[in-house]
């Protein structure tokens, strides 16, 4: 690809380097699926800076010509854009995103999941039934009557509050000391500064396959390397962490052991005392992403890994987006053992502190109690929707691999083989049900097909509707199957 | 250095390092002032993680063992810690920090900004009376009424802040869509996601010098290059920008144009359109730090250098820190130019979003064009502040070098020759009087001694008696030169 860019042009670089790969594109010199060269090759071989051939790449992706992926880089796109919502009305007054938001996979799906008239089982959120305003609302008020609310605050966060969530741990089995709390803007912060802090992005972060997607896209961000280790019916399987170890000397492995992120399952207690072993044989730190916790639906979650650690090898985090409401963007984050004074100044350098009106607001709801209260309704109300799904799956499904999971708000499932998750999810999209595919949650690319529908947003009946459309999509796409399969015979047959 | 690490040991790997340098400083093997290995070189040697070394060294630092200097290394300190609040009462029931925060420099000041009894002129913040109390609780609980402030936003930010704050912008010259604007957790957020998109650590980020604290702390924590810049009255002085654009072609540059940080100039209208030209020739982009924009004491502001790009080479940074209320932590970002994707994709796996309550709450304040009115109260609020200081160092600070700031919150000082101001710093405070010295603004450490005065948040007679007790410091460390200067005289006579 031969590429001339003129300084003394009144176009700029980067717009020079957008318009003449779009002519390549456009005249079929670049065809689709080709890569292009790294924004790093295109910067040092043209003597530019990398900010303007990313401008450049963003521009091409923005108008749907290039399509980038997460660790693999850029290539020309397969198709044209899709007009993804065009089948679905948008509601009276609702604007529509702006373009350049729907560049990536991860951004589509978070905008569909938004869609008002979407049977969305795309993100794991709870619904504005399950926030308990009235109390949520007297406790913002109390907050608010103090002036130093709206002054800056410590950065580790408010001292009220760390007291009430080293309270609250106790119920997950940890038994911590407020000094050790760090409060954060969810979970999601959690991981990212803990990642900043402990980790440069030559050193490899271990996490599970499938995980949260939230997590291969910061590294992916970060261009940190990550491996990925399989999780069977017991959690992450450690004799393939082991052979991770001993290859890649990881510094950080990031797990859910409990109500894991996609799949439900939970680290078995055996395998939490290995893998705390394990860490302090190969040297690496843990960060636990407990979110989901809180939310058992038939016997006792199983504690914390943090529960048991003596050595100080995890960093545990938690979020109240899934157990209280997601507006409040808190979280926190527990690390001993000389850890927490490094990831606290990456914490005040990211954003100085989180506000203490909101602070001050959880903390007073959980000094009164409340949450425990709310997690018991909560933990019914979640039950009910479950049950819906397996029900229906069982029904409509019934081609799928899934299997309950005992809490969480994720219900995952292995499509039959065959499918395609990128063109289902889209066919799935057009019928009015939003899914999550498989490959958000893996940092590699992998063949077989998977789905997550995540049940907390919607009534049980919508989750029946939703699977049971499902279910019509899997059976047109069998009997395609059959079809094509038929025709090949028959192709066969007259070659032969 | 020798050191005997024992994998096997029931003490973990981190601890036995910690414990054997400790050993060596306590019996004068290493020398204050001595330069340790740094993290890469100990790790390296002894086949273990970054994570350990660091670990062991953030112990020997809460110990006051080892002093760290931002891109120097960590050294053996020059003296046992220094009890910093011994001589000041603390309050009633207040609790003692936690010792492992006093670990750096910048968080003992911020740890003694907080401090009841001390006049602290160390942040650049306002104090509760200039914060609108009632209206911004009104608006609170006007946001609090639906539900959905209590689930998530979009990543960019609520559309309704993003429309007010693009009218906003108005008045610094800048006519920006609604799309262009991004909702960040404060200004420090915005610098933090422009730096993590933009800038690889070695690709080299140029700064003034001086220059805001955060902004260096930040750069310390991605281990990134920093170069500095010099400014004059008239700002940063360009003909050095362009010498450092030539050795080291700079990705980014980060400036505070307006009522600069720490020395209250701002950046001449000729060289605004210079530095924009430059932006151009040597391919960088700037992030203009707009926070202190709003709060002009005499002339109108100079407009945002943002009201000049038409190239989209600024990427604009704002703040509702220093006009409103920090605890709200809401400030904006405003790129073009095809930069937005890629830093909202920043922001995204920061923090997903920020608060829709507090959005809301700021949006609904903004909409009934409130802080019109108030920014008028706050300039003479201020204004009166600044008169006091002015009136006061006159008086009290006859022998150092200081100009008088048009707006902002800063008052900038150059101490006389021969004072040390880390020991300034420790006995002002020791004095009932904080500030906040020169070393904090500076990439690399320097000769001359400065301090900067914040005075938004005392009443004037506060200001004028901290400026008193440091005229008497000042006064007392020109006796005690002169008496060192007449004994050195003595001494040179007795030998002679």
């Amino acid at each position: 690809m031969k590429l001339v860019l003129e300084r003394a042009s009144e176009l700029p670089l980067y717009r020079q380097l957008a318009e003449q790969i779009r002519e390549y594109i456009r005249s079929g010199a670049l065809s689709p699926g080709t890569r292009l060269p790294t924004v790093r090759q295109l910067a040092a071989e043209h003597g530019i800076t990398r900010l303007t051939v990313q401008t450049a790449f963003n521009e091409l992706q923005a108008l749907g010509l290039v399509e980038s992926f997460v660790g693999r880089g850029s290539f020309v796109a397969e198709k044209p854009p899709v007009a993804l919502t065009a089948p679905l009305k948008l509601r009276e007054g609702a604007q529509p995103p702006p373009q350049w938001f729907s560049q990536t996979l991860f951004a589509d799906m978070l905008r569909l999941a938004d869609h008002p008239d979407l049977i969305s089982m795309v993100s794991a959120i709870p619904e504005g039934n399950a926030i308990p305003l009235p109390e949520l609302q007297r406790q913002l008020k109390q907050a608010a009557r103090d002036i130093s609310a709206f002054m800056y605050g410590p950065a580790q966060g408010e001292p009220e509050l760390r007291e009430e969530i080293a309270h609250l741990l106790l119920d997950r089995g940890i038994v911590t000391s407020p000094d050790t709390v760090l409060i954060t803007t969810g979970a999601q912060q959690g991981m990212d500064i803990v990642l900043r802090t402990l980790a440069t992005p030559d050193e490899v972060l271990v996490v599970e396959e499938p995980t949260y997607p939230g997590v291969i896209e910061l590294a992916a961000q970060r261009q940190q390397r990550v491996v990925g280790v399989p999780v069977d019916e017991h959690g992450i399987m450690l004799e393939r962490l082991e052979e991770v170890c001993k290859t890649y000397r990881p510094c950080l492995v990031y797990t859910i052991p409990t109500f894991h992120n996609p799949t439900g399952v939970s680290l078995s207690s055996e395998r939490r005392q290995q893998i705390l072993q394990m860490a302090r044989t190969y040297d690496f730190y843990l960060i636990e992403d407990d979110v989901y916790g809180f939310l058992s639906y038939r016997e006792p979650a199983p504690l914390a890994l943090k529960s048991l650690d003596a050595e100080g090898r995890v960093i545990y985090l938690l979020g109240f987006s899934k157990i209280l409401a997601p507006g409040l963007r808190l979280g926190a984050l527990v690390a001993g053992n000389g850890l927490l004074p490094e990831i606290l100044s990456t914490k005040r350098t990211s954003d100085l502190t989180c506000s203490p009106i909101l602070q001050r607001c959880l903390s007073g709801y959980l000094r009164k109690r409340h949450l425990t209260t709310h997690l018991q309704k909560l933990r019914h109300f979640y039950q009910e929707r479950l049950e819906a799904v397996c029900g229906a799956a069982e029904i409509h499904l019934s081609g799928c691999g899934w299997r309950k999971p005992e809490g969480g708000l994720c219900f995952w499932v292995n499509l039959p083989q065959g499918i395609n998750e990128r063109d289902f999810y889209l066919e799935a999209a057009e019928r009015g049900v939003g899914i999550m595919p498989g490959r958000a949650f893996f940092p590699q690319l992998r063949h077989e097909a998977y789905m997550r529908l995540s049940f907390g947003s919607n009534p049980p009946q919508r989750l029946i509707q939703g699977i049971s459309l499902l279910g019509e999509l899997l059976e047109e796409h069998g009997r395609r199957r059959l079809a094509l399969a038929s025709r090949a015979g028959r192709a066969v047959a007259q070659v032969v």
